[in-house]
């Protein structure tokens, strides 16, 4: 099968679309048949290698671990699967991953593709999605009337954390360029800063939960705008765990059906409105990291890897 | 170029997946690469010869009337789009169509692709979104407080009427099967009348506009509930244009840039939300007319033809 490969890390060069070995099931798998992987800034991380200290990767690596697809083979001791059945997931990261023509996948970290929406789409939402509910939801324990502010409020993850946030009831402030103003507006945002015109930490105050996809400089700034028992909460460097009796978490997700179902029901009842900004082939998936990487993707990257 | 074809009119059995020749570039025209194509039941109604009076095609004939995709080429006099511009349309519908994997399309047919959904949802759009437009805005110039009845709201056409006629401050009544009341409460219906145990001529009264996909009795009935005034606006049959007062129109929409355009405007604001609830490869075109003929679908039937 055809399968985008890493054979030594580093920059977008080793990324190699190939033939690799079909994926061979182990109790409790299904094998997928892969329509579309999300991309995930996690995909270029681990390429560069940034990440080989903390999982055990073997070389050749198959990246990707967002994925909608059918199911096309069932291994021993699965019940609830099906040959057939659309399914959406983000797999253990530790295994070779979606950017593949199949997957194997654990059962248990798959859940029904949400009903109402294309596979492109629904490939976008698990690792983003998860990770919002985690921030949200489990961490923050968001609250009507709370303030949430999140940082880059148009990109993959911020655009979802919005609408959970305002489905739970808070009053949400979200930072965003001009250009993506209106769109971050539909989401359901209260309050959109211009980080490029304004300084948040100028602009907001008394926040319960900082949601951090960025890091560095942002993240340093954002205790300022929190409230005496604020929670500020990365998802991309661990911040300090106290910071003047304001509390700071760190949030690296795994596979999580359960989210997935709750995300799946919020999608196909219209509370939830995945944002897919930009599509490329399999055989593009340079371009498509080239993307990721630059940040400045709106919403979310995926790639066309087959048919349902 | 890969294209679905017909070579004579008839059942399921005429659909070939096969070689065509590239289409060639009139003035005007510009080539799409097509990733996704909608199916519409016109699709199977050309294919069987129900329209070969009406419609002037010569065969053999490549199906299929609504697109999303990539501009590739550039013909003579087209000013407003380039190579690589993510396009979507329903093009005319006389000429050769998009189960293909390039179709020629006026650019004056076109629009941008909404930015925040996938191709596979952009291509589930035009046809069936121009129909609802031209029902609720433009034939039924719905206003704030009237009262709309959409029969099988559910459905590709439906679902989008709904939330059109919601969006112009419309109460809106819809019928469904009971598995699809939650999700047609979730476009914004007012009301749904399960129609296999209430016949909806008893449970629905002083209607301004009548919304009818699905012809026959339903249409023969729906004159029961209207108001006076009020309007009866059919895609399936014409209606008679009088009935005791009220008025019957019928509607069938060619390509419409404009409208495309407003309707993008809605989706990337999340105001509509196309429904796509059934995915199949090209190669699957004979089972993606089947679930059509069905009267099933939920939403929309999109066909997976290339990448972007």
């Amino acid at each position: 099968m055809r399968a985008v490969r890493i054979h030594q890390y580093g920059s977008r060069e080793v990324l190699r679309l190939e033939e690799a070995p079909m994926p061979s099931l182990e109790d409790g798998d299904v094998l997928v048949k892969v329509v579309a992987a999300g991309v995930n800034p996690v995909d270029w991380k681990i390429r560069e290698g940034h990440l080989k200290e903390m999982l055990p990767h073997a070389l050749p690596l198959t990246l990707g671990w967002d994925v909608s697809g059918v199911v096309s083979a069932v291994g021993a001791g699965v019940a609830d699967l099906q040959v057939g059945d659309a399914v959406y997931g983000r797999p253990d990261i530790v295994r070779n991953g979606s950017y593949a023509e199949y997957v194997a996948v654990r059962a248990s970290e798959l859940a029904a593709k949400p009903a109402t929406i294309a596979h492109a789409t629904a490939a976008s939402l698990p690792l983003a999605g998860i990770t919002a509910w985690e921030v949200i939801v489990r961490q923050g324990r968001v609250q009507p009337g709370q303030r949430v502010l999140v940082h880059a409020g148009a990109g993959g993850v911020g655009s979802l954390a919005i609408q959970l946030a305002k489905w739970r009831g808070a009053h949400v402030i979200a930072t965003a360029s001009a250009a993506n103003r209106d769109l971050v507006l539909s989401l359901g945002a209260d309050e959109v800063i211009d980080y490029r015109s304004t300084p948040f930490q100028q602009a907001v105050r008394d926040v319960d939960l900082v949601f951090d996809t960025l890091g560095g400089t942002v993240q340093a700034l954002s205790w300022q705008v929190l409230k005496p028992d604020g929670l500020l909460v990365s998802i991309v460097s661990p911040p300090a765990e106290q910071h003047e009796g304001r509390r700071g978490a760190f949030v690296f997700i795994g596979p999580d059906a359960e989210v997935l179902r709750e995300l799946a029901a919020l999608v196909d009842d219209g509370v939830l409105r995945p944002l897919v900004g930009a599509e490329f082939a399999l055989a593009d998936v340079a371009a498509a990291h080239e993307l990721s990487e630059s940040g400045r993707a709106r919403g979310k990257i995926v790639l066309h890897v087959g048919t349902p």
